[in-house]
């Protein structure tokens, strides 16, 4: 039979749990955050204090913003199987797809390449992306947002806990400046969004561009288990069921 | 058309987001942990810091235990979905089920409905919550590991975070209490497994027990963002399936 | 390493597929539909062809309900995931829980239940389920529908399918013993629903009562593809979207 | 509040149902299968005799390839969550992505652009297609597989049942051109394989490109209920997790 691949992640034996090389029991539980853990996890090694403070700032803002598509979804859902929370939760996560938070990596990718690239001529760089797209009439994956206009309050406030935290570098600074050529090509202003900055920020602290759709989803279910909670009161899945089949009207596929 | 219920989430417009009442980005980004956020979005109220300190601890117990059925299940799904990391996670999610970390609600529900009791019969409510358990054969939550033998490892280190933290309570000792009437009645030593440690704790700092299969979900979710990269190099899913498919052999329904 | 257990479904070599013993190539494909493999997997022989034709009857009358939540959610997810149809499909099939499918299930054990007891005390069985499920205010599974009054259209059909397909036996006889004695004891008519029908026409032809939530399952499926391919012209899932999310009041929780 | 879009699928009100203009009770069920339900619901109009047997060889042809991923993450997810199957079903539906099954999109793709250019430069065609995915070394998709060589068993029977259906068009013809030009500038045999011939199948009756995930997703629903019925007696799910976690060294990462 053939050989299984190796795993780097974890071992146990009747009295102990290895996580990467560090003892469960003794080096993780009671001594790190989950923040701090996550990144662990994620990058191979402990985050430094400014790190965690710049993946906890990116992970608290897409936590919650009120009944977005995974909310509605997972009310739902657990309004069908009350018994099993993490069917709600898993069937809200899958929203968590390529039209609104997977910008994030699109966005990531187009910083990532820019960097390294290199050099002086990240001017030609965003001058091309930007015509690339819009030749394209493709969004640039982390500006415009449909509610928040003309600027999504996000991205100031976590630039600012990025140079606090000393993590203000160059991914942030092409974002910038891709944002100002954008603007100048469009002839108005598009605002950078919350997935622009976020994936700007989790490349500054040294996460790849592969881990930001895991870490969007992790953020949303955060906020998913307060959604739950709240529909175990209000039955809001059955309303939205409501609401949705009355106000559909039903067209005669004959007529 | 009918009113749809209200929500005590979350709201938003154009320049603001409101999370519970709090400006997302003046007073939540950068100046509150992911798992503050959790505890408030679940509780209602900001936690204090020791209670902040144990829900990471209970976080970080649950995040990684290498091979299980969340982790596997959710290579075989990027294995075959590569594009649409969220797809593998919601798959891996689903295996949060009743049967392993389930046991914590139950645990849960155990322990609570001891409490409301209340009062100095807590030896006969552990007497007849064991007896009961025994008589149909069912396994008590919270109880028992079928690695970690004779002692799960992880529950010590919990009771110990708990009581540093100011939160060893009544829930605590009524799990211990629970363990030992076990042990007394099946005539052998069973651990209190983490679930049940998880259980206990999360009771003490104040979550509800309708939550803790939802933090179980968050915890989890954490782990798999690892899984996942890990699995773009290893290609385990493919071995997996593989050996499956080879190792299990065929028998003629006729035969 | 442990042995893998075996089984008794398929395997295939270079030049053919085998499925429980038949040549798929030679032996099914363009000889039997879809529904008659269904039945073939699922109970380990081929149907009859009034087995057949009451199993396709019970399919068709689950496929399509409108804007029920599994189409709801399935448009949600579609509208996020676009490239991944599967997703969308797999969410909006997690509705299908014990809530209102599910009770498919309660009902084929009640009925089960009472033919395993046999005999001429079928009258006061029913006496004792309808008289433990009004003592617990328990809804009896397979009665009552909040659209469908006094009666559901579709039992009756059903009904009559079976008995045409010579399939019309004791499991159907006692749902509507059930039915009467339901009547007697509320003071007024509960219709037998669908979901009731269904799980017996499914006794009457041999399926478990452990395979009804699958061929719920199925039956949903089909569908579900009508409505993701409407989706991507009407883009409802994003109207859904906003309907609900301006709909919902937010109410301060500090108020 | 804005208006939500219309649907042509269904409307019901006490004492009917209406799919698509017809009523459900008096005129589909028992009086038509699941595939040709399947098939009204996808095409908009009822199939001609032919069109149901092609599609239902499509079907059957899917259903079951034993221990695939879809089989191995239902059993799995069941194993956790047994009750509630369809958690697992939309597990393992969850696989129907595309690395494997979603070819059948590609090829059906690469089918319509052909026939709709039309005319007689189709070998130009085949030329342009096969070169440019050989100068890019992506795989042709329709073609090849791993276990099946030299010849994937299951094209030739559907070619023939399309054949005695009256259903053997211009896209069955342009996927055997295209298979000659594979081989030739390849300089070896690669087969045309079952997502490829079920590709051009579906669209010489009419299906659209973008429903065939859909039909490959109930396929495969259908083959997931006999798998959880096995599940039930076999635990497979807990033998696969127990290899698997044996059979996978760990790598101590700082080693």
């Amino acid at each position: 039979m053939a050989k299984l691949p190796t795993t780097r992640i974890a071992t146990s034996d009747a009295s102990s749990i290895t996580i990467r090389g560090r003892d469960l029991v003794n080096e993780l539980i009671g001594r790190h955050t989950y923040t701090e853990i996550l990144y662990f996890l994620t990058v191979g090694r402990m985050p430094k204090s400014g790190e965690t403070r710049v993946l906890d700032a990116c992970l608290v803002t897409l936590m919650e913003h009120g009944l977005t598509p995974s909310a509605i979804v997972a009310r739902m859902v657990a309004d069908n199987v009350p018994e099993e929370p993490q069917a709600a939760m898993a069937a809200g996560l899958l929203t968590v797809g390529s039209v609104f938070v997977g910008t994030m990596e699109g966005c990531a990718r187009i910083l990532s390449a820019g960097i390294s690239k290199g050099g002086g001529d990240l001017d030609s760089y965003c001058r091309e992306v930007v015509a690339a797209h819009r030749a394209e009439k493709r969004a640039l994956p982390g500006f415009g947002h449909p509610i928040h206009k003309p600027d999504d309050p996000r991205p100031p406030r976590l630039f600012e806990v990025a140079e606090e935290a000393g993590h203000s570098g160059q991914h942030i600074r092409l974002l910038k400046q891709l944002g100002a050529e954008l603007d100048r090509q469009a002839g108005r202003h598009l605002t950078i969004n919350a997935t622009g900055a976020i994936a700007a920020l989790l490349l500054e602290i040294g996460l790849p561009s592969e881990a930001l759709r895991g870490i969007a989803v992790v953020s949303r279910a955060g906020g998913l288990v307060g959604h739950l909670l709240e529909e175990r009161e209000t039955h809001s899945g059955r309303a939205f069921w409501e609401m949705i089949d009355r106000g559909s009207p039903y067209e005669d596929p004959a007529g």
